[in-house]
């Protein structure tokens, strides 16, 4: 069959009903072709290909509002909205973003990146409406993992009382992809199984096939009077406030098509359940779930990546602590809903009775750890840098002003590339300096970060964070035995009289080769690889600083109140007035792309050190002269 | 009936059943009287004054673990614990805190001041108990407001899947203060309500009575039975995993004893619902609960507490944004549960329609306040600075990401007094500042204040934040129409060429006292109203710094990465050395007490930025010489 091209959700208004799977078929190969090339989140775009066909069959943005919870789910939805021809540039530099964006198209009315924002957001807009009195509809789709979420809960606490139309579609795919972790998902679960409900569920379905958008009056009232005799399991979301539709197939687009056109017309806000596969219609996919949530460039046959010989920060975090735990019975490691992301699920395999995952729920993670350190236990949180600001109040309030000693791990802690500025963790430093009582740090090398996470292991005085980068690093194999550190005590590396640079954790081998540019020019170069972000190691900074013309700083953050800003901050304040560059990303959120390629375009290069080290160096000379 | 003095938990243990109401008087005169003097949270207080003399006639701390949620409601536990004697020195300086200090005793085994955080950091305890395998009892207090928040509804998901023995009281008092919010809130009155629950609730009553410590088995299965097919309000706990039991009249001793030892026994998670009067015992605090709720000295006879003649910062900022909002339809009001705190109180009675209260829920407040701003409206968020730490994601991922123009109204920023450490609002400029596309300001006095609540109003261009003090400022009238203020254009009050003094928003009263004493002694003082922390006047900075022998800021927030050490950071990136000394916050939580106290110790005054100041002068003078 013979399909028109898609250019905007009219064209799939203009299709005949039996064209919609067809579609579905075309869109499937298309992604599974393309993200081939690119990378990307596959599994779950394969999910809700039949979802957004039925969504913009039955609705109209941008008038109506779609907001997907997370948001990588939305390449289907970019590709129907004008952006098909140009998905094989998605995560790529200068191409589309992995995520919806508003600012890339009128049809994404809400961008996002991290969990559990949808149903708030979407309130907000259904409260607007509802103020100025127009009529649109306005669908959060949220996944089942959403719902482990405060805020997504605190959303649902809300709606009830705030507006009367509202479309919440829970995107169950717990059958399909590592189990989801808590009550809710057991509850979920339950929905779907118990057998007098599936009686009811498939009942439902024949009304909203037979009556849908005809007897709308009748069939409401039908429903309110079973929802009361019958849908006992769905009593969690009535008592919200929120009627209870489903579980229906979520790939199924007639009924999809049928079942929107009847909760549009609704006048209270409804959750309908549908049942998605994640990766539907790619066997590896469907095979490895976890894997194929989101990935790098694969082989379409086979499903299989390519994988480097150097092991990631991730995998060196999580054997090293695996490792120590062992020996150390007091260590607990703790996840929000990232075994795989964290490399704990290694923890998880060899150490069960000592690993934890929370779901999406950072702020509940930080404060359990606290717990848990009340009593002497070692928890290790493990949230990458991006999410920890979730945990930001606990950080403050649970741990610093308490002392607990909470081993703050936190992952993809400077640019994260691909993924865009919903997932770079540029603020970590800037939020985490001005706390009293915290220790913050980042290592130059695997083999340092290991004796890093040796020193937290035996650390105990209040929280103590480590930064990591996302990938690998210099590929430094860490010692036989880790060393402990002495706190506070950076690293001279090497001595010299005319420029110091400082470059902290991943940025150290950008200073590195500044420096043997520098010394090719005929200077004297020191070289610091400071290891403390907090407490600085102030001595070793004035030491250097009073004898160069100029020093640099390099940093994976931005500058604002980044660690080249506490550098300044030191200086100033002990009076030493030796000029301080710095290399760091500016005052701006940074778009998606390769690392390199960002870097070149943000001055985060060695060249450029270089070049702001020189201005000083030919001035002095000059002022010398 | 004469009571023994109570110097420790075992003391309550040793009273004869009888002795326990008349110690409830005792206690609740006590509180009465001491608190008409120190003010604090008299009506939470009296609300558990049963409770807690239950709790420590059952169990045993410090080896039973107590954890009261926000723990304003821990006075009682105070006097029980060994403070009995200090009790008139809380809230003041050097005395005891208002809320549990892990370093104030051994019975406060976690802090707060925040709320919802109990029964995450108490699940985290059992985690640990139950590696351990020791035997203690957790029990987590918190009150029905708790439960709108994302952490406790997080903690929720997590219980069941992760302990088999933890005690959740669920302190009910919704019946006494003003309505709390969201379904839960309906849902819990619900419960209350509901007569065939109330008969089903009496005979549980007659129940434990009877069996409470004998029968437990006979008991427990009865009540197992009893769950399914009866209890049917009970659903929601029962769905996370929690089994419910009552509620019960949480002023009734002797049940809260035999309820607990049968509670202490149960080898699942349980919930407690127990039903409290906020100020119970006290007329003016029954007739008044949000006033007693927290609040400064009254008269015991009638319950009246001094009025000042000058209207707080809340007090303008909720008068004026109400009057704006009444010319202004696109204007809404937003507040996470402090109607009265913040002063929405009145924008709620004169324009309720477009007044939104989300509970105690910041992070979704935030996120609906996003939702909104992307229809146009113009949404003022109004949450304490150190509440503003729990929406710190949204406001990166949500607002700023977007650019969208979200009014963040930061009340209590700055030294909050006699709250201590919890409640200071003293980091919002470091965790604001390295967010790019958002502007952050702070007047200098209310005339100002309105000036610049009338240019958030304009502007939508992307997230715009305001700090401002607890308490009243200087009393300047505002003008009769409000003026826009151009964004990142600072006051030039005074020129001068030796000092240049720069005090933000409420500092600036003591950089003009520093000046006044600088003139007198001769110099040349220029002084600085910056108004924006971003963007800063950095022109108007270089400007007065380059002419001067020394800088020295002013700012009511920590020193790190604050205003101080933005504008150091600024002079060193743009070459310009003049010294900068800093009159700001020390690295360290600030304990409670009355603000000039705390000033005074930590050296926040005009006489140390003058002292700080000579040093640079003079050191000028004699290079000079």
């Amino acid at each position: 069959m013979d399909l028109p091209r898609i250019r905007s959700p009219r064209d799939i208004k203009n299709l005949d009903a039996e064209q919609l799977p067809v579609l579905a078929e075309v869109v499937r190969k298309t992604l599974i072709e393309t993200l081939s090339k690119t990378g990307g989140h596959l599994g779950p775009n394969l999910g809700v290909v039949e979802l957004t066909i039925a969504l913009h069959r039955v609705f109209n943005t941008p008038e109506d509002k779609f907001l997907f919870d997370v948001s990588h789910q939305g390449y289907v939805h970019k590709m129907f909205t004008g952006r098909w021809d140009k998905i094989d540039s998605i995560r790529q530099y200068e191409g589309l973003n992995g995520f919806l964006l508003r600012t890339e198209s009128e049809h994404d009315c809400y961008g996002a990146g991290h969990a559990g924002t949808a149903l708030s957001a979407a309130l907000g807009m259904a409260a607007a409406r509802d103020l100025k009195g127009t009529d649109e509809s306005i669908i959060a789709v949220a996944g089942d993992a959403a719902f482990t979420c405060g805020p997504t809960l605190e959303a649902l606490n809300n709606i009830g009382e705030t507006t009367r139309k509202l479309i919440v579609v829970l995107n169950d795919n717990e059958w399909s992809i590592d189990k989801n972790v808590g009550a809710l998902a057991t509850y979920f679960n339950q929905l779907v199984t118990n057998p007098t409900y599936a009686g009811i569920h498939q009942k439902a379905e024949q009304l909203v096939e037979r009556f849908g958008g005809k007897l709308v009056q009748r069939f409401a009232k039908k429903v309110e009077e079973g929802a009361k005799n019958l849908l006992l399991p769905s009593v969690i979301f009535e008592e919200f406030g929120l009627r209870y539709y489903g579980p229906i197939d979520g790939h199924d687009i007639n009924t999809l098509v049928h079942t929107f056109e009847f909760l549009k017309k609704q006048t209270e806000p409804v959750i309908l359940h549908i049942l998605t596969e994640k990766g539907r219609g790619y066997e590896p996919a469907l095979e490895n779930p976890g894997k194929f949530h989101g990935l790098g460039a694969y082989h379409v046959e086979t499903g299989e990546t390519e994988s480097t010989a150097t092991p990631t920060f991730s995998q060196v975090f999580a054997r090293t602590v695996t490792d120590f735990a062992k020996k150390d019975k007091g260590i607990v490691a703790i996840t929000a809903a990232m075994p795989g992301g964290t490399g704990l699920s290694v923890f998880k395999k060899e150490i069960p009775e000592r690993y934890y995952d929370t779901g999406i729920a950072e702020e509940h993670a930080a404060l359990f750890a606290c717990g848990m350190a009340t009593q002497g236990l070692k928890p290790f949180l493990t949230i990458y840098s991006t999410f920890m600001q979730r945990a930001y109040d606990m950080i403050i309030h649970d741990m610093a002003i308490q002392r607990l000693p909470v081993r703050l791990c936190m992952d993809r802690a400077g640019l994260s590339g691909d993924d865009g500025p919903t997932h770079h963790g540029l603020f970590d430093i800037a939020y985490l300096r001005p706390v009293p009582n915290l220790v913050h740090m980042q290592a130059k090398d695997e083999d340092e970060f290991v004796d890093m996470l040796w020193t937290m292991a035996q650390y105990n005085e209040g929280p103590i964070a480590i930064r990591y980068p996302r990938g690998t690093g210099t590929g430094a194999r860490p010692k036989e035995r880790p060393q402990i550190m002495e706190i506070g005590k950076g690293e001279l590396v090497a001595d010299g009289t005319d420029v110091a640079l400082i470059g902290l954790g991943s940025m150290f081998e950008m200073a590195e080769e500044a420096r043997a540019k520098l010394e090719t020019m005929g200077y004297s170069v020191a070289l610091v690889n400071p290891r403390w972000i907090k407490p600085m190691d102030t001595q070793l900074l004035e030491q250097v600083a009073e004898k160069v013309q100029v020093v640099c700083t390099f940093e994976d953050h931005v500058l604002h109140n980044g660690f080249g800003c506490a550098v300044m901050e030191h200086l100033s304040s002990t009076g030493v007035y030796t000029p301080v560059e710095r290399i760091g990303w500016p005052d701006e959120f940074i778009e998606h792309g390769n690392v390199p390629a960002l870097r070149q375009k943000h001055g985060l290069t060695a060249d450029n050190a270089v070049s702001k080290v020189l201005k000083h160096l030919s001035a002095a000379v000059e002022a010398g002269a």
